[in-house]
C-alpha cells in the first residue's frame, strides 16, 4: 500500500481539501493502516474499523483544536490520530511506538483529555461546553460516545446535565448495536425502536432527557455523515446525533463475530487466526470454576460489567450458565448494589471485574456491601503490576481503595489452590463480604499448604519459621518473598521467617507481637501501592516497637507504558535489592 | 393527641383492618406523631410529611416483609417505622432514641437494608428480585424512589437494567417537584410532561428505558394509591408507578419553602420559627469567599451536586452567583467529571460537597480528574468525626480515600485563615488538583502565621521546635495536638515539636529526616480512620529507622450512633491518653 493520500494529511486542513471520492479512498487507506499495525501489535479492532468514515467526517466539517473532540474510552481514535498528524504510527512499523492505545493530550493538542475508562465523554464534554463559556471562547463540544457506554451512570448522568444546558454541546452516539459483549439494559430496546423507525418512534430515550435529537441510518457513509454534522455545527444548545454504524465495518470476520473482534492480539489477516497463548490462565480456572459452581447449586449468580471476555467468561459459557449469569452492562455501581440484594434474598452473588473498573464502586461497597453486612464475593482480575501497561488500567490501586473499608475482607491469593479455596469459602459462607484479588504473574501451584477455611479472619500463614528476618510477602508477591528468602539465608547463613499473609485488608496482631520477639527485621511484600496498602498498616502497628519495618511496594504515581520489570527495579522490588536494604 | 388508631398498629397486618376512614384518621395521626418528633429532635421533614398517604398504602397493599420494600435514601420512611411497631419513637418523647433516621435492619424485619446514601433503590431492589427468583421464594420487590434520586448515576444504571427483568419488580417513583434544592437535569421536564399529561405524553422516559408504566396524579390521596398498588401487585415484569405527592404536605410553610424543610432542626410549630445557631460556621466562611470570588472573577464556576443548602449556599447566594453556580443535580461523577473539562477550557471550578458523598467519585477523581492533572479545586465539608453521627454520614475515609490517589495535593487546614488562604491558592493555580478538607471541630482562629503560598508541595509547618518529642497534629486535630505538646512540656519538662502538616497527601521527607536526628518518638495526629490515612505514610517512611512513630487517629470500623467525643476516647484521643502511651 502507498498511502498516498494518507501520507499528506498532516492535520485535519488536509481532511477538508479531499473530494468525494478522495475522501471514500482516505477510509480505504486508514484501514489497510489500521489492519498494519492490529496484525502485527494487535488493538482494538471493532470500535476502529466501525468509526473511519465518522471521523472522516467530524475532521472534514469540525475545526479542531477550536472544535474540541472528546472521544468516549477513547479506544476507537486511531483515525483521529492519523487525521492529526500520527498518521506513521499506523502504516509505518517503525513509529508503532509513537502513540498509545487512547487519547493523550501529551500527543497532541487533538486530544483533549488521556481516557480509558468507559462513560466520561458527556461529563467531560458538558465541562469544555461550560470552560468555553465562562472564559468568552468560541467553538463547538463534541462527545463521541458508543451505545455500551450509554449504560454507565456518569454517561447518563452527563446526559440528563446536558439536557438542561443552554449553549453548543453535541453528544454523537455511536451506535453499532454492541457494547464489548453484547448489550445489557432496557434502553437498548428504545435505540433498537429508533434504528427501525429511522428515529421518528414515539418514545425517545435522548428527549426524554431534554436534548434535541437527529439520526443517521448511513453510519458508514461519509456524505450522510457530513450533511448530519454541517447541520448540528454551531448550534446553540446541546443536541444528540444518533448514528448507525458497522461495528468492525471493512473485515469480515469482525462484521460477523463483534465480540471476538472488540479487541484482537495479532492475528493473520488471511485466516483471521490468532497468536495461541498456550498454558493455563486464571481466567480459564475462574470460568471453569463458576460453570461447575453454577451447575451445582442454583443460588449461585456470577454478575459482570460489560466486560466478561476479559474475564475467561466466552459467550458459550455465559450460555451454559444461563440465568445464573446476569451481564448488567457498563454499570458496576449497578452490579455491585444488585448482589447485595442478591445475598439478602438467599442468593449467592460473585461480582467479577477488572480492577481498573472497580475503582467506580467504593460508595457502592461501603454502603450497599459493607455497611450492610452482605455476603457478596467481588472477584477482581488484574490488580497487578503484571500486565496491562496503561495508566488508565493498571490495577494496582486496588488495595488501597478497598482494604480500609470497614467489613470487608480482603484477600490476596498466591496460587492456583489458594484461589480456588478462598473462592469455595467465600462463596458458601455468609459472615461478610469478601474481595479476592486473582492473581496475575502466571498460574503457580502451591508450595505449602493450603487452607480450606478462611474463617479465622486475619490469620495469616507461616511457611518457613527462622529468625532475625521475617518476610511477609502478600499474593502476587509471594514468590518474590520466597526469592528473597532464600537469598537472605544464602548472604547471611541465618534462615528467614516466610510468611503468606492471605488477608490484606487486616492485621494479625498476635503473629506480629510474636515475631518481634526474634525478628529484628520485618519486610512486607505487596503487588499495589504502597500508601494505602497492607504494609503500612503493619509498620503503623509496630511503629511503637523496637523492630525495623520496610515496606516494598509502588511508590504512588500513575505508571504510564512503563514495563513491570522496570517498576519492579525502580521500586526496589527485587530479591537482590530488598536483601541489600536489610544490610 | 391521644393516638387512638396508631396506639393499635402492632405491624402492617393492622393497618389492613382499618375503613378508608380510618385510614384517613390514621395519616392524621401520623402527622401528629411527626411533629411531635421533628419539633423536639429534628429530622428529614418535608419527605416524611409527603409520603404518609403513600406509606399507608403501600403497607394496605402490600405484605411486608414478605413483600419487600426498599426506601431510596430512607429518609422519609418515618411512617414506615410508625406501621412496623415503632410509633412509640415517634409518639413518646422517652421512646426517641428507639430509632435512627433511616432504615436498618437492626431495627427490623420490615426494614431490608441500611441506607442514607440517594439512588440506591432500585439497583437493591433488582438485587432482591433476582435473590428472590433464584432461591424459589414469592412476593414482590418494590422500590420507592423520589425525583431528585433519579438523576443519580446508579439510580439510572438500576433502572435501565431493571427494562430487561423478565419478572416482579414495582419501582414507585415518588415525584414531589423537589430534590433537597430545586431538581437539576433534562429529564425533569419529561417529569413534568408526564405529570401535566396525565403520563400520557409522547416521550416517557422510563418507558424509554424498557419498563412499564403507570400514573397517579393524586399521590396524597390513599384510596387513589391502593387502587394503583393493587393492580400492579404481583405483576410478572418490572414497572414504574409515577406517583405525585405534595411535598411536606399538612405543614404550611413546608408546601411553601421545600428546600427550607426538607430537613428542620428542632422548630416551633405555631410559628415555624428555628432555633437559631450563633456564631460563625465554615459554611458561611466559604459562602461569603465564594461569592466574592466569583464577583471579582467571572471564569470562576461553583459546583454542587444537590446539596448546596448543607454547604451555606442559599437559594438566594446561589441567585447572587448566576452561571457561574452550576448545581448538576444528585450527580457526583458528573460533577468532577464536569469541572475537569472547565479547567482544561480555562475556567477555574470548585466542586464542593459533604466527604460522604464523594466517596462516589473515586475513579473520576483518578481518571478525569487526577491522571489529567485538570487543576480541579474540591472542598469537602464533614470529613470529620465532629459532627454527624450515622454510619452512612461520616466522614472519616476521606483522607484513605483520596490521599492515596496519584498526582491528587490534598490539603488539611486547621483554622479559617489557613482555610481561606488555602482556597485562593488552590483556585489560582493550574498546575494540580486539590482537595481541601473543610475543618469541623469549630472555626477557629490562626495561632501561627499562615502561609498564602502553597505551591511548595508537602512543606509542613513547623510550630514549636523542641525536642525528644514531635506532635504532627493534622486539620482538624491541630488543637489536640498543641493541647498534647504543651502537656508534654508540663509532664517532662521538655518542649515538644509541634508540627503543622497541611498536606495530608505527602511526606516532608527532608523535616522527617531532619527531626528524627534528636526526636525519639513521632507522635501524628489525624481526624480520619488510620488506615490508609496520613500516619501510616509516616510510619512507613520512618520504619527503618531508629525512631518510635505513635499514629492516632480512629481505628477502622463503621461508628454509628456514638458521640465524637467517645470516638475520641476509643481511639485515646485526648491529650491525657497520649502523653501516657508516650510515657
Amino acid at each position: 500500500m502507498e498511502y498516498k493520500l494518507l501520507k499528506n494529511i498532516q492535520g485535519p486542513a488536509d481532511v477538508k481539501k479531499l473530494s468525494n471520492d478522495e475522501l471514500i479512498e482516505l477510509a480505504a487507506e486508514v484501514r489497510e493502516a489500521l489492519f498494519n499495525r492490529t496484525t502485527k501489535i494487535g488493538g482494538h479492532f471493532g470500535p476502529n474499523f466501525g468509526a473511519v468514515e465518522l471521523t472522516i467526517a467530524l475532521h472534514y466539517v469540525f475545526d479542531s483544536p477550536k472544535d474540541q473532540f472528546v472521544f468516549d474510552v477513547a479506544h476507537q481514535t486511531y483515525t483521529h490520530k492519523m487525521l492529526t498528524g500520527r498518521a506513521a504510527a499506523y502504516y509505518d512499523d517503525a513509529h508503532f511506538g509513537d502513540v498509545c492505545g487512547f487519547t493523550h493530550p501529551n500527543e497532541s493538542e487533538h486530544d483533549m483529555f488521556y481516557i480509558g475508562h468507559t462513560s466520561t465523554s458527556v461529563s467531560l464534554a458538558t465541562g469544555l461546553a461550560k470552560g468555553r463559556d465562562v472564559s468568552g471562547k468560541k467553538g463547538n463540544v463534541v462527545a463521541i460516545i458508543g451505545d455500551g457506554s450509554l449504560s454507565g451512570g456518569e454517561a447518563l448522568e452527563g446526559i440528563d446535565y446536558a439536557g438542561e444546558m443552554d449553549s453548543n454541546l453535541i453528544i454523537i452516539v455511536n451506535d453499532n448495536e454492541q457494547s464489548i459483549a453484547e448489550n445489557h439494559g432496557g434502553l437498548y430496546k428504545n435505540l433498537e425502536e429508533l434504528r427501525k423507525s429511522g428515529g421518528t418512534c414515539e418514545n425517545n430515550l435522548f428527549r426524554a432527557m431534554g436534548l434535541d435529537y437527529m439520526y443517521v441510518e448511513e453510519g458508514n457513509d461519509i456524505q450522510a455523515l457530513i450533511k448530519a454534522f454541517s447541520e448540528v455545527k454551531d448550534i446553540d444548545h446541546p443536541t444528540v446525533v444518533h448514528v448507525h454504524t458497522q461495528k468492525g465495518k471493512g473485515y469480515a470476520p469482525a462484521e460477523k463475530d463483534k465480540e471476538e473482534w472488540h479487541y484482537a492480539i495479532p492475528f493473520n489477516r488471511e485466516t483471521g487466526e490468532r497468536v495461541n497463548y498456550d498454558g493455563e490462565s486464571y481466567q480459564d480456572i475462574f470460568a471453569s470454576y463458576i460453570l461447575d459452581k453454577v451447575k451445582k447449586d442454583s443460588s449461585v449468580v456470577c454478575v459482570t460489567a460489560a466486560v466478561p471476555g476479559a474475564l475467561g467468561l466466552s459467550p458459550e459459557l455465559r450460555g451454559k450458565m444461563g440465568k445464573n449469569y446476569v451481564d448488567v452492562g457498563i454499570a458496576e455501581e449497578q452490579a455491585v448494589a444488585m448482589c447485595s440484594g442478591i445475598a439478602k434474598n438467599g442468593g449467592k452473588p460473585i461480582f467479577t471485574t477488572n480492577a481498573t473498573f472497580a475503582q467506580r464502586v467504593y460508595d457502592q461497597v461501603t454502603q450497599d456491601v459493607g455497611l450492610n453486612q452482605s455476603a457478596v464475593t467481588i472477584v477482581l482480575f488484574s490488580t497487578s503490576i503484571f500486565g496491562m501497561g496503561d495508566a488508565t488500567h493498571i490495577g494496582i490501586s486496588a488495595m488501597g481503595i478497598f482494604t480500609n473499608i470497614p467489613g470487608i475482607v480482603y484477600l490476596s491469593p498466591s496460587n492456583r489452590e489458594e484461589f480456588m479455596a478462598m473462592l469455595d469459602y467465600s462463596i458458601e459462607q455468609n459472615d461478610h463480604p469478601t474481595i479476592i484479588a486473582v492473581p496475575c504473574d502466571g498460574v503457580n501451584a502451591a508450595k505449602y499448604e493450603v487452607a480450606s477455611d478462611y474463617s479465622d479472619i486475619n490469620k495469616y500463614q507461616v511457611c518457613e519459621k527462622g529468625s532475625d528476618v521475617a518476610v511477609l510477602a502478600l499474593g502476587d508477591f509471594f514468590n518474590i518473598g520466597c526469592e528473597t528468602a532464600k537469598l537472605i539465608e544464602e548472604k547471611t547463613g541465618k534462615k528467614a521467617t516466610l510468611v503468606n499473609p492471605r488477608y490484606a485488608s487486616g492485621l494479625d496482631k498476635a503473629l506480629l507481637d510474636d515475631l518481634i520477639k526474634d525478628h529484628k527485621t520485618i519486610v512486607t511484600l505487596e503487588d499495589g501501592i504502597l500508601e494505602g496498602g497492607f504494609g503500612q498498616k503493619i509498620a503503623s502497628y509496630l511503629g511503637g516497637k523496637d523492630v525495623k519495618v520496610l515496606n516494598y511496594g509502588f511508590e504512588k504515581r500513575f505508571y504510564d507504558g512503563i514495563s513491570s520489570s522496570e517498576v519492579l527495579k525502580m521500586n526496589r522490588i527485587t530479591p537482590e535489592q530488598i536483601v541489600e536494604d536489610i544490610m
